[in-house]
């Protein structure tokens, strides 16, 4: 593995799954990162995804720094040729060589900006840092899509499916919810790329007109605005708000689409995720989170294992 | 030890405090924490707190994982079915189950609001966060107790005082100081709860009329407004400023309630303590606090060894 | 070594060069920093310094822990005898002496206020932590130098220049460049001072009129007003910004001063240096940066280097 961006980067995923289960159980067992060192590049807020890929690091062996951008008020300049005049303190093009220097590997998270649909789908922070870095590059969420959650999200569904996944294809529904800030789409991208690409589930995706989601990332996934049609005999119901892609960054905080236990009833005795932090009682009830339905604690438990999976794969490209 | 939140949690003090002397004499003696994690977690700002813990916890082999809450604007909803609709972007009930996954013991620093009495005084966070999380809990300072100090002061009082108290009781007095800024009354509370359930102290608390501590923590004690009156025959004179337990939150800069070398003639050749930070010039003088009286800087220093006798303690509660 | 606050703590520049050099061949050569702590204040903002120089301590097995005291807003005393009923919340005396006890070196950051000249040339914070800390200080850039970057900028040159070296000194040339924030003297200041000092080269200043520098720094250096002049057959062109010293803390933004490689080709086929980061197109021209002349990377890359040579030449002063 060279870079950690998408599922186009993840090789076999069951295969990697495999990786993390295996680290879940014997953490310490790999310490191919002693002597590395992985620089954690904050340009927005984190907490799990901060916490689980130290924690994954370190079981590897590796040393971590985290560098909090956005306290710092580091902001970097993208654009060629630009007479930086202006509030960019550092081009990309002289940061990066130097992050690559002094760091085997290097984690980066940036939000989108909710405002240039056209500038956060180029991922220009992600693409430059491979290009100028000379390091390989993990996503820690980026404006488009969340990779390492995706990971963690598939070794849960592994994990509390096992029986029924040997048997056949899960019914995997991912369902828009309320909420009262404007989201990225990014979770909902990948987890319906890596659904997609995954050979043991079928997605469905409900939400409300015009907040279909960009439809590469699902080519083969049933696409409605019917939550309940969609719930309907379903295995897993991923919930999750986004604002839209089709009108920018709009958000829209309709409560008929909050999951309930009622709502439930219909799917196949499924189980519920949803990636946290989650608003509760607008985007799912306190009863279905706090039910044996939920699986939001293991998912956020296995974002150490996925990102264990995915450093120890890169470091195996590394001399 | 399960958690470490008040005196109730010491067991014998001075067995622990014997336990902490030791750790100063021999820092790396224990690496019962090796292949384990502690999280810090800081919902308000700290220095002393935050290096000493984490230096404790190294010692003890453990890694350390620091999250500064507040800098991440990361509100925590508390209240049980609530509509999170508003500016809590998390419930403790999601956040505290994955911390103490991905931890092994949790530290938690949060300070009150001093405006509402009723919440403060209830503890919520240390309580949600004891309820929720499934490991052990140690308080960094919490909205009404400071025991990680209590300990260090208890430290230290047995050090600078060792031949007295192989004799007899030591006169502690617990007096309130001025300060520009409505401090909390947990370090004072703690103080007086140690100071009451340790066998080698009598304590004296002297304030202001209506900065009288809620009376639960010292139960034996003499409480005085009478400054000077407080002071005759001290061994121990404790400074600190807190703002006011009945007038909630309200605060007093009376400078004659500063502690200077003229004040201290009638106390037995007292040393001096205070937790720091210290306000020179308003809470005590120059002269007293630059002189051999003062204990400041040990108490301080003994942070460490409290921490590492407290998380050793802990650990061996963990399986 | 007994502190690193400037050239003339460096002892031999070359001798300090050649260890530097040694670690960059064996980075984990040297391990006698382990069982120690180093405690690196940052009362501004820091990405290289701080990078580099953590990765400096832990290659030599020391622990690191990172103070941001500004963002946690702890404002320190300084003035002797002050009455602290203001918006300072520890005086130095008090904070020094424990950040000593927690740690075995100490390194600081501290910008000048560039709007008190006097105040700022003191160095007050360098000079009451190492007279109250009681532990070795290392500067990680003052209010008016920055060695650490001077000596990376040193062993730079010395790999650049090698073949040179050997033969004849070098022609170095410090260029003001135009910037649009007032930015501090320190880097310049630090250069001039560690050329002056190290027998390799010869130093010429140009920067324009009310732009000189303290001339106590380059006490030997030619200066000139005329950056055409000062370039001819330049081996070395190092851009920097800085305000004025005179006019104090004012600034320019005279374009006619930004580097282009026109200017270079009267240079002796000069390589160019910044110590980053730099305004594309305001001080130096894209294709100057982007060109086989730039040793921007280099420098930046080096920092770790000079770090752990002054880490470790500082450990050998300790017991």
């Amino acid at each position: 593995m060279k870079n950690f961006i998408s599922v186009e980067d993840a090789g076999h995923i069951n295969h990697l799954s495999r990786i993390a289960l295996d680290y879940k159980q014997n953490p310490l067992s790999n310490q191919s990162g002693a002597g590395k060192r992985i620089g954690m590049l904050f340009l927005n807020p984190s907490l799990r995804t901060r916490m689980s890929t130290q924690i994954a690091a370190e079981n590897l062996g590796l040393k971590t720094i985290i560098f909090n951008a956005s306290q710092d008020g580091w902001q970097l300049e993208f654009n060629e040729g630009a007479i930086m005049n202006g509030q960019t303190v550092e081009h990309i093009k002289d940061a990066a060589p130097i992050l690559g220097n002094y760091f085997d590997i290097i984690g980066i998270r940036i939000f989108p900006t909710l405002k240039d649909k056209e500038q956060d789908y180029k991922e220009q922070v992600l693409a430059a840092f491979i290009k100028y870095s000379g390091v390989p590059v993990i996503s820690m969420e980026s404006a488009t899509l969340h990779p390492l959650q995706s990971l963690a999200d598939v070794i849960t569904i592994s994990e509390a499916m096992e029986k029924i996944i040997a048997k056949r294809k899960l019914k995997v529904v991912l369902t828009w919810a309320p909420h009262v800030k404007a989201l990225p789409q990014c979770v909902a991208n990948s987890f319906a790329e890596w659904m997609s690409a995954w050979d043991k589930t079928d997605l469905t995706i409900a939400c409300p007109e015009g907040f279909d989601l960009d439809k590469k990332y699902s080519p083969d996934a049933i696409i409605t605005h019917n939550q309940n049609e969609a719930l309907e005999n379903a295995d897993i119901v991923y919930v999750k708000n986004w604002s839209s892609y089709n009108d920018y960054g709009q958000i829209l905080n309709d409560p008929s689409w909050m999951l309930t236990n009622k709502k439930l009833e219909i799917t196949n005795n499924a189980r519920v995720m949803h990636c946290l932090p989650v608003r509760r009682n607008v985007e799912l009830s306190d009863e279905v989170l706090d039910s044996k339905r939920s699986l939001v604690t293991n998912q956020a438990a296995n974002r150490v294992w996925a990102a264990q999976a995915v450093i120890s794969e890169i470091l195996k490209s590394i001399k």
